[in-house]
């Protein structure tokens, strides 16, 4: 390789994948590697550069994904035709707007996961299949299906099933939330709640405050809509708690460009921490002070298994400052699709035209399926064994971290959902998880390395853990793996680790 | 009232409705009425104006939707809090991005239908319940709950379904398009297809090609997406036929802030007409001219009951310059919220990559069930039903049109799909179909005006007549309606309906 030493030399804030992309980059694009070209096979490069196979799958990975080369695993990687290559196909030529190719880049240079059937699975929010109350909520489906007939099947209104609006504004009243049905907004997870939220209040050039670290799955939507994330940053209490700054926050919604604040006060993802009742209080306040919205993600709604509930921030707003997002994807299945935006006075009717200008309706069925499912009692029966099991999973997931991290390691301690933030111990050398995931891999689990939170990509010596598909016992043996691939790596020798990034 | 002269002496190009809620607004922000103020009963001021009821109440609705007034019928309307009469209310003080708040005053300056239980309904192109297959889609349903387990309600992958995108890239591939299943996105209806493959193209403040009349809906996604609609001329061929013209096309799609031509070319909505090969693939060869993509809405696909198939423009483009979408909501039902984008090279990527930033993924269970009921032939035992169904309520409302409508009035001839399009003849008063409705909604039935399909609003002296909810003896008795209104209205002494507006 040895074509783009400049940028290689230096220890940069990119982990080595991404410089093994980078190179063989510079290469296409300066025409050194052309069109059918094929890569250096994996095994081979590895070993030149003196990187695990995974480091430089993970870098061809990348580039498939930016479109740049092609190819099946084991049967080599070659240089797809180009832009520049192939001026004649007006399908190179159509031009994409300029979100979407921001997008494009942005996906290209998240972490990819290694995954795999034998891996102890700890990356993924996604609940497992069998946590799932599959078959009473099929009984509900079938039920409306059969109650209301046909007529479930044409389009629903833009705010979505009444009857789903109705148990969900009077659960929601239950936990404090002053809100009618007509204040509820049903949509697609609360993943298009974030979609629509964010339009309700930016547009494109503006920026919205989030938390540093913070759910990935924000940056997504915000890079999409050409919006910029504006990066608060979570602060410690010393005692495993983390909050939002609010002398940040304070100066940040002070900008006129900083349309809103998105975060996650209630076991939040990332860290799995939740903001104490004075902090939600200041917060509202300073919130109050710039007119500007709180855009309170309730994902983990409903999964509380330890401690006193803290009154949600829709619960403390007293000016229709806040607008919340729930989800039932984490505490019953992502399947239903079923999420809600819950608003006040103009915003609820806006969001109600930008649903509706978006997809005109949900699906009724699962919706009505749904509010039986809750009004029948099944979800509440759901949550009591579900809630049991997520707790046995997190002391599994404490016990192990104190038996298997290395001193020095700290992590937080979640009260309720599925993750937690695992903070690895200081090093003489600069050190990003996204380099453990190869290892890690191979020593038989998976994490989310801390840079998927962080707006600007890392680095992060920082990870998450999740107990979502995995049991206590995959739990014993996922920590363990992982301790076995961090004391690994942090014995290896500083100066061979940084080989390969000079040899670039 | 007599505040807001200047307005509404001369004749403007807006509804009389319009004129009212305009007039009523200038009141309302002028602090002549203020918060908890009664606005006059609908009774008393379509009196004293000398309009009908109807219209008074369609201007109260405009001003409900913009959130000025409240209240409900027949108990008074009243003005809401204003941002100006409680400077103390956050929620007021909440800034909405700009595109949120030109979607609600686009949205309030919608035309409203009256609707109502008893009214033949021949404006809405939702198909009535009774034609969905409900119980052979329920079957598929729990098959594949059956076969697939708890597995099929996780997250799929933001493409969709594997199997429903090979049976519909199997289905495009019959109809001449070659599409392999990962070209297929699966979305939530054609609606949020017209979302993603706008947002594929076009950042705020660029401009979309559409065509006039076209889709409402995809005048609201624009609007929500702060882009702007370029209008193109469906120009007549004088037999009945209609086609974007091919000059305009032209010169629009040479501006470098128009980003692509949104066109409908079969069963057009709301024309109900075919453009012929040789005009599709004129616009083709345009489109490769300018480098410019064409969005193919083939929203009413196999729908066809009369006449030979015309190839799609994706089955005629041999350079990836169409993105097509589809559905399911109009060949089966709404409810399954199934529709697809169907594109080739980068643009697959970024669609996936903005479907996943805008919901993570849909409902497998629902696409899954739709696989089953297309592999097994129920869907297309189903569709010689529907399409049998369709042409004899064609042929139906043909008759009607003929028997029934003034001389001089013009409609076209579907070849398949639901809607038609009525132009009134000539008139020596200026006339706007949106104005007839209240009218018609006395006689029995329902139309959508032709402003509801035009970027600027209208007026407009076409309407779209649909089959969608009225079988043939109902589309006999709607279409009588109408003509009754029609003759009636065209009677009345055209200085007399000014009277209104001049008292404005």
């Amino acid at each position: 390789m040895g074509s783009d030493q400049t940028s290689a030399t230096t220890r940069s804030a990119e982990p080595v994948y991404r410089r093994i992309a980078d190179a063989m980059r510079a290469r296409i694009e300066s025409g050194e590697l052309a069109q059918g070209d094929q890569l250096p096979p994996i095994r081979a490069l590895a070993a030149d550069l003196g990187v695990n196979r995974d480091t430089v799958s993970l870098a061809y990975d990348a580039l498939r994904t930016e479109g740049l080369v092609e190819g099946e695993v084991g049967r080599g990687t070659f240089v797809r035709a180009s832009v520049r290559a192939e001026p004649m196909a007006a399908t190179a030529r159509l031009q994409l707007a300029e979100a979407a190719e921001t997008l494009l880049r942005f996906e290209g240079a998240r972490p990819r996961l290694a995954g795999g059937q034998d891996l102890v699975a700890l990356h993924t929010l996604v609940p497992e299949p069998a946590l799932y109350p599959a078959s009473a909520f099929r009984r509900a489906l079938n039920k409306v299906l059969d109650e209301t007939g046909p007529e479930l099947l044409m389009y629903g209104g833009a705010r979505g099933d009444p009857g789903l609006r109705a148990v969900l504004a009077a659960r929601l009243r239950a936990d404090r939330i002053g809100v009618s049905p007509d204040e509820v907004v049903l949509c697609h997870g609360a993943s298009q709640g974030i979609s629509l939220a964010l339009r309700l209040f930016a547009g494109s050039g503006d920026a919205i405050a989030v938390e540093v670290p913070t759910y990935g799955g924000v940056l997504s939507t915000l890079t999409a809509l050409g919006l910029r994330a504006e990066p608060v940053t979570m602060q410690s209490d010393g005692d495993g708690g983390r909050a939002p700054d609010l002398d940040e926050v304070d100066r940040t919604l002070a900008r006129p460009d900083v349309k809103a604040f998105y975060t996650i006060p209630t076991f939040h993802n990332p860290l799995g921490t939740t903001t104490p009742l004075e902090h939600r209080r200041r917060l509202l306040a300073l919130a109050a002070r710039h007119g500007k919205p709180l855009i309170e993600d309730a994902f983990a709604m409903d999964l509380r298994y330890e401690g006193q509930p803290v009154p949600s921030l829709a619960a403390l707003d007293e000016s229709g400052l806040v607008v919340q997002l729930c989800s039932f994807s984490k505490s019953l299945f992502p399947g239903a699709r079923a999420g809600a935006v819950i608003a006040r006075g103009r915003a609820v009717e806006a969001l109600t035209a930008l649903k509706r200008a978006t997809d005109l309706s949900d699906s009724m069925p699962l919706q009505a399926a749904l509010a039986e499912f809750v009004s029948n009692g099944a979800y509440d029966r759901h949550l009591v064994k579900l809630r049991r099991e997520l707790r046995l999973r997190r002391d599994a997931l404490l016990e192990a971290l104190e038996h298997h991290m290395p001193e020095g390691t700290a992590w937080t301690r979640p009260e309720g959902g599925y993750q937690l933030w695992v903070d690895l111990p200081d090093d003489p050398f600069d050190f990003d998880t996204r380099d453990l995931l190869a290892d890690a891999a191979r020593a038989g689990v998976t994490f989310q390395p801390g840079a998927a939170f962080l707006p600007e990509g890392g680095p992060s010596r920082g990870l998450r853990l999740t107990v979502a598909q995995a049991d206590a016992a995959a739990i014993e043996c996922g920590v363990e793996a992982l301790g076995r691939a961090l004391r690994a790596r942090f014995a290896q020798d500083p100066t061979a680790r940084q080989a390969a990034a000079v040899q670039l």
